[in-house]
């Protein structure tokens, strides 16, 4: 199989899904930051009332789930179909967050890219008509990523200058048949981009190829430049991840311009919250894109948002044997109006 | 939210996708049960030449894929998408087996029923013409997964009576928009079910209701019985589940009959090759339906064929906290003829 064989392509959906309701569920920390008028519920400490980390991780995303489809008018209240995951071993953190809602769920893995694989699968199966409705959710936590990916909170290990802080915070966005808008119009998947990069606290490094790949194969086989969009909005790449995507494009000849950033970068003061390089995890873009811009299109400030979160695909144990860290990247386009 | 508000429900078809090419690789143990002639390549040990378990899992799942894909007549040899999951941590097997794959890829996570999610999925995504290809893949390994969610091998723990063996082995089905089938015709997506099962030990007990919500919401949403079915197939319930799901019918009345069988039953001798209530894993029932029954079908043994894979979606940490085990199947219809 050669590289060239297959450019990723983007898909048109000619009966593109309207997004129905949404909503955001975050942390103390994320509730402190320059995004915290935008978040739905703000919860008081990393329990959130439940016994452990990972049940917390649960009760937000589920929390979100439930505000999403109680403003999204659906028939019975349930969607037709769920499609979710997390960063959880075995994505127990969704599984468990939904095990009573009766509705199907497809269960996803794409690290944190979930919240676009979600949105984008959720707008396949709802535009073709499989369902009439599908909740797109997931969510991250900082303390059970922390423990599982790195090291025991306790440790109080010193965190590289590359190194991101992962969210803890929860989205979930209602897609239904038809309504009012905006529309998911294009679905662009990745593949598996792996350059090389071994540094587990330099995850921006890691995934901003994968961005990369998917961004320009969006572009070029839509015929739109990132002109096109009022917002191009990465997941996670962070501070130094976003740069590099700059740099990527600005070898092309392309400037991404002012309107492209980065979920990663927003919802943290940089500086005044001690996160290095930004927030990360599924519940960065799940929050920010369910906090901030989906409100923001509701309320007219833009009009087309291309929504690109990026996921990480590497585990504790394979790093551990030398490997590098392959990414992903799926974009959706969200338009207020059906093109 | 309440239990009634929806049934699960099961998609027809109309342009129901047909399985282009298929394959199945497996390890030293699988080669030596019932099944060893079935199968497309047997491995010699554990490394499959590979330096660790992991990369061993990641070969085999890449071997099926290439063997799969080169018997499919695809254009320029690679499929236009991949829907792929395993039980590695992060799904680590799966995305560092197709990461110099250059289609996009569809990170899944059912546990052991993602060989059946990923069929379901690709079948709708192929039905509905987004894709002419998809690559539908999964698999497991005894060692990776043993260290991973039970004890390390050295240790030599001694196995509980209920306890299965998790099979080290891949398979991969190739779907087309068109070709001679067989065809996957209907698909019945699973919510979570969780019973209240909290014994590592007896995943079959935890997965067979799974089994049963979405098999008898598959026969009340298309009127047909278990008698349609030349075979009806679950993954990996083992001996214990096999018997626990034939009691949940039977108290409705109906008889699974000699036709249902399960893939953890089929792919040891349980006495002779020691592994309790039989095998497990994502590799299990993905190599019992590529070697076995594609197989069979392709030679006119069976027409239809009903393949339930089950998945239990606990995770070890979530489980020490004493949490019961949630558990979903999605089942696929594969019929010689389009109906």
């Amino acid at each position: 199989m050669s590289e060239s064989t297959i450019k990723n392509s983007t898909i048109s959906l000619s009966r593109a899904p309207s997004v129905a309701g949404f909503a955001s569920v975050v942390g103390r920390k994320e509730g402190e930051g320059p995004l915290r008028a935008r978040f739905d519920e703000i919860v008081p400490d990393a329990h959130a009332g439940q016994k452990s980390w990972e049940q917390a991780e649960s009760a937000m995303l589920r929390r979100a789930l439930d505000l999403a489809c109680s403003r999204s008018a659906l028939p019975g209240g349930v969607p037709e179909c769920l499609l979710a995951g997390d960063l959880q071993n075995q994505c127990a953190a969704s599984a468990y967050a939904l095990r009573d809602v009766p509705a199907p769920l497809w269960g996803l893995y794409g690290a944190c890219s979930t919240m676009s694989e979600s949105l984008c699968l959720g707008a396949l199966l709802v535009g073709a008509g499989y369902f009439a409705s599908a909740a797109c959710a997931t969510g991250s936590h900082f303390c059970s990523a922390e423990r599982q990916f790195r090291y025991p909170l306790e440790y109080g290990s010193v965190r590289a200058p590359t190194a991101q802080w992962t969210v803890t915070g929860a989205g979930c966005v209602v897609l239904a048949a038809e309504g009012p808008g905006p529309y998911i119009t294009r679905v662009t998947p990745g593949r598996v981009v792996d350059a090389g990069v071994k540094d587990l606290a330099n995850m921006g490094a890691a995934m901003a190829p994968a961005a990369y790949d998917t961004l320009s194969s969006h572009f070029a086989s839509t015929g739109r430049g990132p002109d096109y969009y009022d917002v191009i909005l990465t997941g996670d790449l962070g501070r130094l991840g976003q740069e590099i995507l700059r740099d990527l494009f600005a070898a092309d000849g392309v400037d991404l311009g002012a309107n492209y950033m980065d979920c990663g970068v927003l919802i943290y003061d940089l500086k005044a919250q001690d996160v290095h390089c930004g927030g990360s995890g599924c519940g960065c873009s799940a929050s920010v894109l369910c906090g901030h811009f989906l409100r923001g299109m509701r309320d007219g400030l833009w009009r087309r948002v291309l929504f690109a979160a990026t996921g990480a695909l590497m585990s504790p144990t394979v790093s551990q044997q030398g490997e590098s860290i392959p990414s992903v990247c799926h974009a959706a386009a969200i338009e207020s109006e059906r093109c």
